[in-house]
């Protein structure tokens, strides 16, 4: 699966099979990363970032510094911004069931030759975790001065916490809870749904630049209208018609959503593989902080670094309170949990928007490693939730 | 399309064609309709109900007067009921572009005698309310006593008012608003998008009883979370195991709210037709107010029927805030609008299944010509909602 790519992406293959977590392992095992700035001869200035559902190992681009799209946490990352690579090492981590440059369903299967497609094994979020501490380790890397990330990202930065605690300093979660809720699940059902139902699926079977788009197509526009909120799109898009070329509707002229939505929904799928889509979105299903140990507290009370938790103002998909609920639990455990929230429109895509704020907040959490000001204002989360902005 | 079944439905065939909204007419139409209770000889004492989005014109059914889930407003309509038949001759009607017994995209179109499938014209709310207006004609009734409906039934309602303002003494709106958002345009198209990705669609031709019933199923599934909260979904379901019959996955077992949504959507299917689902959903998108008129203000300004305004704590498809705010504009220009809000976990759906508050809002309202309780509550809507349990 390895793509060549202008970036300095790096593949680190597993020396043994990787045990999983719902039993079994995976031979061959080639987790994608990349990362910026050097490693101290202590090797104590590593910063592990963890991205997105769709995301990549990608999260900065050098070439690019100040476009904040060609990477997907640009504006964060570089000499004296917030993840600062004068400073940190900084690596970002792609996760094994996707399609960037590690293993996943599109991979050979060694034992057929053939892809894996729904032959690959059902992955988890700790699973996820566990390459990326293998692969660490086999770089020589044994702790994270702090691991950050957002959605089922920030799942994998908690799951690190929980897992490895003594080998986590600070963790920094944008719009992640311990578990999702049957909403979620259903919308990520209706993609994978959407997927199976299309003719080009073939059974996950299909042959590579010939997979099943229009069903992707259709779980990207459930994603993206999952991760935005309501009042933004009416600031977006209103009921204005279509400004995007959209497919024909028997239905007369689209409306600028759908042409949005379709636009999202195509982009998608020239870049990601179904079958991986159907993996990941049931790996974040799974997720439960709590799975394999007696409760839920009893994972927490495993924590020892700090924890930042960001809700988006507007995320319906994390609600900030059940973001906030979690800072609350780990408060109560009498761990150093801040919680702060960013204003925002943009819904559960706010940490990869507003980028103003989330420097500022990266940037402080980072600097100070007791940030006052916040640890104030939320360490007892008020009844009302504390602003960011 | 007329269908056998035990209730009284009757067909009203239209004497000539209907012309409509967009342009263009329908030759031929049938419009499905159920009544209860007996005409005043002034007939002055109708109640005209209209349904949801795949509903039909059983809302009540006496032979089963006790079972809500034999109709789909059972408990409110009856003698002593608050829909009140010993008192109102109630009216329920189906809509153009359905297929409960009315005129719609699998009725045979009389140029080619074949269904008319995608050559079906685009409809609209305005047309839906033509004919309902026309069969009352040829039935020999002009006013309304009241109009209700809930969600696209209660735009037929506000339209009713508009359309007709001399006819119509009092307008009761469920979880309805004068046009809905980019969000919910936007859970259509996904719907209508997996209904045309089913290879059995077939460009709309298929055969009665072969029809894109998994396009249907997950079109019933994006609509069936956006009817819901996702409180009460954790409420119902949380992350429990499937406790229904689920399709098989590669993926592992499945949650509660996905064996819980399929069998949703396997219900649909196999009562509903896919290509009005299509058309009925475009009405929705479609519907505006203000659509003929110079403004949205002009055609507010043309109400006379007082009007009742009910939002659903927990929607977020017709949030409460919009609902509201419909009634807001409506008391600035002067009219008699009220507004309540149903505290629910049920979302959208709150107003076919909290029985004892439905009873009391909609025989409060219609027995009291002036409801003072509520009139002095929300006349002049506070920043929080008042609440009407």
């Amino acid at each position: 699966m390895p793509q060549p790519l202008l970036s300095a992406i790096q593949y680190h293959t597993f020396p043994r099979p990787l045990p999983l977590w719902r039993g079994g392992a995976l031979a061959s095992v080639t987790l994608a990363n990349e990362t910026w700035g050097a490693l101290s001869p202590n090797r104590d200035n590593v910063v592990l970032l963890l991205h997105a559902l769709t995301g990549d190992s990608h999260a900065a681009d050098p070439h690019e510094p100040d476009n904040p799209k060609a990477a997907w946490w640009n504006p964060l990352i570089g000499p004296g911004r917030a993840f600062d690579t004068d400073r940190y090492f900084v690596i970002c981590s792609n996760v094994i069931g996707g399609c960037q440059g590690t293993t996943g369903p599109a991979s050979t299967d060694p034992e057929t030759g053939k892809p894996y497609a729904l032959n690959f094994p059902v992955i988890t979020v700790q699973d996820m975790v566990r390459a990326q501490r293998e692969m660490l380790t086999g770089l020589g890397i044994r702790r994270l001065a702090a691991v950050a990330g957002g959605s089922i990202g920030g799942m994998q930065a908690l799951e690190w916490a929980v897992r490895y605690p003594a080998d986590v300093d600070a963790a920094l979660l944008f719009g992640a809870t311990e578990r999702i809720g049957p909403q979620a699940i259903g919308f990520n059902a209706i993609g994978r749904s959407a997927i199976m139902l299309d003719p080009a699926w073939c059974d996950g079977r299909y042959e590579p630049g010939h997979g099943p788009d229009t069903g992707l197509q259709i779980a990207r526009m459930v994603g993206m209208l999952t991760y935005q909120s309501s009042q933004g799109q009416w600031l977006r898009f209103g009921r204005e018609p279509a400004s995007r070329p959209a497919s024909a509707s028997p239905l007369g002229e689209k409306f600028d959503i759908e042409g949005y939505l379709e636009y999202q929904g195509r982009s998608l799928a020239r870049r990601f593989d179904a079958n991986s889509y159907l993996y990941l979105t049931r790996a974040m299903d799974l997720y439960d902080v709590a799975d394999g140990w007696e409760s839920e507290g009893a994972a927490l009370e495993r924590i020892r670094a700090r924890t930042l938790h960001v809700g988006m103002s507007t995320d319906w998909l994390y609600p900030p309170e059940q973001v906030r609920a979690l800072a609350q639990k780990l408060d109560a455990l009498g761990k150093d949990a801040v919680y702060t929230e960013l204003t925002s429109v943009h819904g559960h895509d706010a940490f990869l928007k507003e980028w103003p704020d989330m420097e500022r907040i990266v940037g402080e959490y980072l600097d100070t490693p007791r940030v006052t000001l916040h640890a104030k204002e939320t360490r007892r989360p008020a009844p009302t939730p504390a602003q960011a902005t």
